[in-house]
């Protein structure tokens, strides 16, 4: 086989066979390949495309050319959740205890945030004492004992997309669905999912910003996992502006546990019960999805769900008062009010701004070597729809650095005011089964 | 400038302006931009092509990446010629010393074969003494005393190009005709042309495959010369069976002066009048074909054509003796006739593989590291068309090696006998201005 071959296949969009995908996957990885003949390959497959044969032929080897995690000794089906990445995304803290609540393992494996969205690890570690550097014994023993347990990624997961990410950064192929769903696929699979649950964003906050692209990419991701023998379902939801009011690390986890003691915003918690009730279903515990959100909905209000939380807190290590006293997390020194300079309605806030700038506020990372202050972030005091009067606070911002012009000058840039009540928005635009 | 903004400004099929075109070009030439982005950015423009004004842009990018000849003390307009790759292609043989019979300066420099196509400096140094080494001087000396010469390219004449090219080769972008085109006509420009003909084969022992191909490509590059003052005609011409009877190095330069002699085939003939005729209106002796071609025919008949090719191969430092006695040129030990097997007619002689079965009898290079057996090569006796009785010889193998059996078997399986005489073709399909 030569890749010049099998790179003009593509490229005259011919169907590549399981043993070309892995004869050019497999020795990229090892080296064999150099780069310039797999950009091309990228490019050829960006413009080409893949059909669903070839795109779970291609996660198939990204899924080999690393370690897979095996979670065998966890007692019943192992359901993940993944998002592909939006602005106060903060729904992995709240279903991770809502869903072992049901006795559903959940064994999260998690990665950091990078650019204008956040990560689940970074946020559960503004958390005094939260500890998410576990062994895989531990890590078992408590998701088999108490049905949850979070990590960060230490093995060597799926390689082979690692290096292909890299080099599809740098040369423009990184807008392909083949590509993003087989990335995100192979690393879920790897990682030991038995089911998968994708939250699949769209909108100015998201990667995806129509909703057929979404669609396509959904679609294309479920096609993945039933070929690949793992039960899939994504929830295709809005991240027009931030999900919920906080955007950031101490003040997102604020957030979550207001959302589980049954006094979040709307849209926070109807994509969160969402994506809980459709992993209890595929975890086995439901059949419908009414009779899911509804026992979701009464374990909030019963209050097993911040319950649930605490002993989360408490099994990784961490200081359970803040459940009691949220003012004990990370509180920033300087905190700027940005106001409404007219009377209305609420008509957009641009989610991808506004993450930008909690990052520069010091919340996020620029660079993979950035640390992050777990206090830094912005309130969204006033959201989509909502009637404001002049001078009323629409966002608080929240950073130890003194210098926050740009940001500051970002999320003023970033939202309009109208005369007229904008229409109502879905949170949830379709599910993909 | 980021060079993946370039590359997705591409895919998404805009408009490369002519600094960023430059940016990419040096950028890559002098090792700042690697191969993998420019691997990208070639299957970016395969995909999404280019516009005039971009693809004139890449050659003049080309152009200044390397020496560019100056032949500006050359009297009168230097009118050079071009053929996209052939086999049996010997027309610059019969045309050079044509041309300058009508006093145009031919100023020549020319590559080696590689592959299933000859080149003409190899033929030439089939003559015993032959010399294509010439300095700038002799060469600039002889073009302005003889108005012809020919020498090997040593100069560094467009390094972006031959980067590119070898990168090309190995990522599958070789096919793309803005990328064809601006490689030809840089290195023409580069050469000193001011005014180019452009034989475009088409069929199979060329490049280009079909006619819609041939004429885009010749199209592309005839604006190109516009665009950069260089006067420009394209001639697409037949490359189905092999031009003329002759497929090597000696028996080229043999066949060659036959044409001269006015004894050549028709195709090989028409051909070679027909580029001479456009390259003296370029270079302003005659206004019209029909003035030029009867000229060109008489210059032939008289005898002048083959005295002037005696003086080219004088001039150069070869044995003029072979052209009153032909058998002179090297000739080789083994001579194999591949015979008809029924009667009939030729229907078609697949060029390209009779040029590579001439490779295999050592006429031409794998490698750029092979050398060329001189006598090696293929008699074609029957051509398209003609009558052929059972046991008539249709081709004649001629070689040194004793293993001649791969390139016999590809000979008796690239051409087919049919019972009815196959219609008329044409030599020249069309002329693009």
């Amino acid at each position: 086989m030569r890749v010049v071959d099998l790179i003009n296949k593509k490229k005259d969009g011919k169907i590549l066979s399981k043993e070309e995908i892995q004869f050019i996957v497999s020795g990229y990885t090892n080296g064999h390949i150099p780069d310039y003949q797999m950009a091309a390959f990228l490019m050829a497959i960006y413009f080409k495309g893949m059909n669903r044969d070839e795109i779970s032929n291609l996660t198939l080897s990204y899924i080999e050319s690393g370690d897979i995690i095996d979670l065998s000794s966890i007692d019943g089906i192992k359901v993940d959740k993944h998002s592909s990445g939006g602005v106060g995304d903060k729904i992995s803290l709240i279903v991770i205890p809502l869903v072992a609540a049901l006795g559903i393992p959940v064994a999260k494996m998690s990665g950091r945030g990078l650019g204008h969205t956040g990560g689940t690890i970074d946020k559960l570690e503004s958390i005094e004492g939260f500890n998410t550097n576990l062994d895989m014994n531990t890590f078992i023993d408590n998701v088999n004992k108490y049905k949850m347990a979070i990590a960060g990624q230490t093995a060597n997961l799926t390689p082979a997309d690692k290096k292909t990410y890299a080099l599809r950064d740098v040369t423009g192929s990184v807008d392909s669905i083949p590509l993003i769903a087989s990335s995100i696929m192979s690393k879920k699979i790897a990682s030991g999912a038995d089911a998968i649950v994708l939250d699949v964003k769209v909108g100015a906050g998201a990667f995806m910003k129509s909703l057929d692209k979404a669609k396509e990419l959904a679609e294309t991701m479920v096609d993945i996992g039933k070929s690949l023998n793992r039960k899939t379902i994504a929830i295709i939801t809005n991240m027009n502006e931030p999900l919920g009011r906080e955007v950031g690390n101490a003040n997102e986890v604020r957030e979550a546990m207001e959302v589980l003691k049954g006094n979040g915003s709307e849209d926070e918690t109807t994509v969160a019960l969402t994506i809980a009730s459709y992993m209890s279903i595929l975890g086995g515990v439901f059949e419908d999805f009414d009779s899911a959100y509804m026992k979701l909905k009464h374990i909030i209000k019963s209050g097993k769900a911040i319950e649930k939380f605490r002993e989360f807190v408490r099994i990784q290590g961490g200081n359970t008062d803040i459940i009691g006293n949220p003012d004990m997390l990370p509180k920033a020194k300087n905190n700027i009010e940005i106001r409404a300079k007219k009377d209305g309605y609420i008509k957009f806030i641009k989610a991808d701004n506004i993450g930008l700038a909690a990052m520069l506020l010091g919340a996020g990372r620029k660079n993979k070597e950035d640390t992050i202050d777990f206090s830094a972030g912005i309130t969204v005091n006033k959201k989509y729809g909502e009637k404001v009067s002049k001078g009323d606070t629409v966002f608080v911002l929240h950073t130890n650095i003194e210098n926050y012009t740009e940001a500051e000058n970002i999320v003023k840039n970033s939202f309009s005011i109208s005369k007229v009540k904008p229409a109502a928005i879905k949170y949830v635009y379709d599910i993909i089964k």
